[in-house]
């Protein structure tokens, strides 16, 4: 199976696709797509959007994975984020994807084992669960992998699950 | 000029288009796009991006004003109102079409005269303004046709200012 996970900022949005037999995963693509913060706010989503859609026509993904929003103690840092998440959440549906939406702390768990994990925890965990040279390009690649991962380890589960 | 005034929210979002020579304001066309909040967010999404290209398409707006986001009280709704205005922002800049954003006190303010205007007091000066027979349709058309109007207001001031 396909996973598209993104991982949503304003500045910089992580794009990773990843195929998954839901125990064994590998790296197709991953991408962070980065926005100038001087650019009006409807032109960096008009170019995630873009970039999105044309990750999803070339890669095909067959499910998606997208990190919920909360607003902790920066609430205008969210705000921000939701406009790019909703922006998402678009592209997705129109490519006619089922979306899983995914807490900070359930990917982390799915991933690392343990909520409250750290950014180079999470990247450590994605590289060996990728079995990838190094680590993902960049913090925003890995959590947008994490997501997918988590994504494939739920539909793993689940398959499980109904199979038993 | 002709102007598109978007008053964004999870479950309806008011769009009004009107046309104004920077001091006199006519109605051209108002909707309030309803979604269900059964719905996943995405589907959603989708449907007001579809009716608000759809709008834009078959009125051509010159200019557009959106609502700016603060989060209040409660700040989840606040999240929920950001994805649709990611959305909004979306549509408005791939049409081409330069978007102004204005906070709410700014919006009253112009339109109300009064920056912590009540909504019935938003309704009826928009009803005076446009010179309609009765209120417009909904809370949200009205707030979208003052989003219209306080844009209108303000290209009007800034051409003065230009012409002084």
């Amino acid at each position: 199976m396909r996973i598209l996970g993104v991982d949503c900022g304003s500045t910089r949005t992580g794009l990773g696709i990843i195929d998954s037999d839901g125990l064994r995963h590998s790296l197709v693509y991953t991408v962070a797509v980065q926005t100038n913060v001087k650019d009006p706010m409807a032109q960096r989503l008009a170019m995630i959007y873009k970039e999105l859609l044309s990750v999803i026509e070339e890669y095909q993904p067959e499910l998606a994975a997208v990190e919920e929003v909360f607003h902790h103690a920066n609430v205008q840092s969210a705000l921000k984020l939701a406009h790019v998440r909703g922006v998402a959440l678009l592209a997705i549906a129109q490519a006619g994807i089922p979306c899983n939406e995914y807490s900070p702390n359930a990917i982390k768990l799915s991933v690392v084992g343990y909520g409250k994990a750290q950014k180079h925890q999470v990247q450590l965990m994605v590289k060996t669960l990728l079995r990838l040279d190094g680590a993902p390009p960049s913090e925003d690649a890995a959590d947008a992998l994490a997501a997918a991962i988590c994504c494939a380890n739920h539909q793993g589960f689940q398959r499980k699950l109904h199979s038993s």
